[in-house]
């Protein structure tokens, strides 16, 4: 799913079909509306989820929905307007696998370039190992590092978290890791 | 400049006016199009920007353009599409202060979701203390800690990672700044 740098057809302000040029104190084509002057703007968006952890398992996800319909996620999604990057990381992590948990910082920020996203995955402490799963997953588990279903994961930026987790785990010293999956 | 949680009045794809509702599957209003069925989502956007710093001094910029016409602030501005926060940091400082700068690494993190924006500040390391402002800056220069226009600054967020980055030196320990200005 790339991005459509052209997505706008139409002024979200009068409806009138929109051209493509770069205004006026501008460097960029932008969408501008030939008949209000509005100009639109589009600009990457940010996933936001966690890493959440009971002993010595992560929790993971397995979607009930497209895309990646019964692939392995952690919990995550887009950030939503009126919340903070933390209040969205837990209210996915509640909505995805009704999970309790404390966010523990932020770990990973991805840049995922090609689909217009910026990825913040936060490690979180599970409060108790019992999830209750919602209407976009199948299930929700937890995994050890022996056990993680590496061929079977939604997204990159999800293989890469983990994989700094686990490295980091090993050296036992967790730190910020910043990454782009191009 | 509070977000506008209604700013879309009609459809992207089609020009009708839209219908805001909750989408099946959603638990949230979004602007629906009643002729084609495209739900518009509206996120909060991404503001990168850079701490430059040269010997003792960090580097700002007077703002040519408004808001804050004539407010100090970092190096900063919307993140784009097709480019990495890294990228968007390094472009904004040379957009606006003309300056050459190593990126140091993601410093403050601030959440503002009064206006639905997320900022992103790198601390940087200037490359040579010459500078060639652009149409968004009237000047840029090296201010010491013992200089800095604390009442003349722009922005919350300038503020606040500005706050962090000397009381940082001063302990001599840097490390990332999550923070939610409100
Ligand atoms: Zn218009
Ligand atoms: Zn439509």
């Amino acid at each position: 799913m790339l991005f459509n740098p052209r997505a706008i057809q139409h002024c979200r302000a009068c409806g009138t079909a929109v051209e493509y040029r770069v205004p006026a104190d501008d460097n960029r084509e932008r969408a501008v509306c030939p008949a209000c002057a509005t100009v639109h703007y589009q600009n990457p968006i940010n996933v936001v989820g966690t890493l959440p952890v009971w002993e010595d398992r992560v929790l993971l996800c397995k979607r009930a929905i497209e895309p990646r319909y019964g692939l392995w996620t952690l919990p995550a999604g887009f950030l939503e307007l009126g919340e903070t990057t933390e209040q969205g990381a837990l209210r996915e992590t509640d909505e995805e696998a009704g999970a309790r948990i404390d966010l523990q910082g932020l770990y990973t920020v991805i840049n995922v370039t090609r689909v217009g996203q910026v990825h913040l995955f936060y490690r979180a402490r599970l409060l108790d190992p019992n999830f209750l799963p919602g209407a976009e997953s199948l299930e929700a588990r937890l995994f050890s590092e022996g056990e993680i279903p590496w061929d079977l994961l939604a997204f990159r930026t999800v293989r890469e978290t983990l994989r700094c987790f686990f490295d980091d785990r090993r050296r036992e010293r967790f730190e910020l890791h910043c990454l782009d999956v191009g």
